[in-house]
């Protein structure tokens, strides 16, 4: 049985779409799954007294962190909120994998003080799935957990996100690119002609070389490395796609795809355990997605 | 007289594209500007000899600095090549401006050795024209020639950006943002955050804050600043999407003002004159938009 924790109370449209998405989610589940839905138990009861299912339990929790809290404080004042229950349900094994939509600064500290990142990891990363206009997914990481990096966090992301590909995303010897401005050797800022080296070094990647802005909607490598600053501002400029080509009235699977929903959340990479991210503003269909998600991580 | 030099050497499809190209604009050309055509001189005699204009003049050069080669040796050994007899043009004000397609770093160099940089500009920076759907135009700076910046960079890059937006795109008081990953001040990387409070304090720009990736298709800033590793993966990713909607035979204002060619050159800011780099792959069309350009510079 795969158990699925999901923070109902996190993100600006939460309880309401975390809970349609919940209801969507089950109508189409797979029979070896169950969901554990954290939030305040009044009101998670309330929105899902229509869903017959009995693939779901409701763990009460107290209070919320909101999206602008400051999240050690926060996740240390607010014991029982839905993050933290959650996170104590992760570390005692009550839980495979946890669900947030809410302050992403809070599931990072969660993360630090229970389930704590991977023997050697230096720090985790956030990866994103990024839409390719072949029709495939690609993996960006970082996409905003480490604004300023050194090589050797780089190098980590890219071990970390070819791990990711070939278990979650099932492909074979993923190719390895790192992004910069310039494709050859030498290329670049220090950080990037730096991180070149170690890459190129490492025997457990198969390292294809630099990849440009121009070749993040292509084929060319499956897994996509930078810091968290580039990583956040390519995302967000591949995000935005879906709502200029929405404005337009351009009917095309390649821009739809652009759409955050499409993936619903983002692996925190490096963790023991498997955490998911979702977008503040994630609705009922980001959230079936980030369930989806995570039932294929674990 | 408006007198535009244009290396008629450089870039991958000269000098036959950029033969085109002057023909092209002169037969629309306004009465007040001549074209100095520096190459090769049979060549060029050849490529032009149906041009009936009197409105331009061969300048004999001998070599090219090509694309591969280092352009501090290169520029020095070539004392003859077009980009080096085009900024002897310049620096003697023979002609007001100089447009080239050719070696980037030896435009740069030639820019050093010779017109050089305004006095108190730390670095040069080269600005980019970035289209929005709205139908108008933004500035991008810098967009490639500084990897690693410092604050003090970025905030130049500001004024620069500003004073170019002011005079050449004729906007008043433009609007200045920081490119950065949150809106809020504090966020983003080092650099960001410190370059945020030399921009707050700085009274001679419109300083509107952060904007992050989603934001630079919107009006939200004229004119966007950042490093020159952060610019060039902006940019390529935008003009990925000319590529993208060509494809897949979408007909859009916007994805088409995303092609490089619509702006055909991007403008080096903060030096003693008027200096255009094109694109290595600039045709026809690119050349003229560079020369069109040009003559609005000045």
């Amino acid at each position: 049985m795969i158990r699925i924790g999901l923070d109902m109370m996190g993100g600006d449209f939460a309880p309401i779409e975390a809970a349609k998405g919940l209801i969507d989610y089950l109508a189409n589940a797979p029979s070896n799954v169950h969901l554990f839905a954290i939030g305040d138990q009044a009101t998670l009861q309330s929105l899902l007294q229509d869903c017959k299912s009995n693939q779901y339990t409701i763990i009460a929790s107290e209070g919320v962190i909101a999206m602008h809290e400051h999240p050690t404080k926060a996740f240390k004042e607010k014991p029982q909120s839905s993050i933290a229950v959650g996170y104590h349900l992760l570390k005692e094994q009550k839980i495979d994998v946890l669900i947030s939509a809410g302050n992403t600064g809070a599931m990072l500290v969660g993360a630090h003080f229970s389930i704590k990142a991977k023997e050697g990891v230096l720090r985790p990363a956030i990866g994103s799935f990024f839409p390719r206009t072949s029709g495939k997914t690609g993996l960006l990481c970082d996409v905003g957990l480490n604004a300023d990096c050194k090589p050797e966090n780089l190098t980590q992301f890219a071990q970390l996100g070819v791990a990711f590909a070939k278990t979650v995303l099932k492909i074979e010897n993923p190719k390895c690119g790192l992004i910069n401005i310039g494709e050859e050797e030498g290329k670049g800022n220090l950080l990037c002609q730096e991180t070149y080296n170690l890459l190129k070094e490492d025997q457990t990647i198969n390292f294809i070389g630099n990849i440009e802005g121009r070749d993040v909607f292509s084929d060319k490598a499956d897994v996509m490395v930078c810091d968290g600053f580039t990583g956040n501002i390519v995302l967000k400029m591949g995000e935005q796609l879906a709502e200029i080509a929405k404005e337009k009235n351009i009917d095309d699977p390649f821009f739809k795809r652009c759409d955050f929903e499409t993936y619903g959340g983002s692996p925190v990479l490096g963790l023991n355990k498997p955490v998911i991210i979702g977008h503040g503003i994630s609705k009922a269909k980001a959230f079936a997605n980030m369930i989806d998600l995570a039932y294929k991580m674990c």
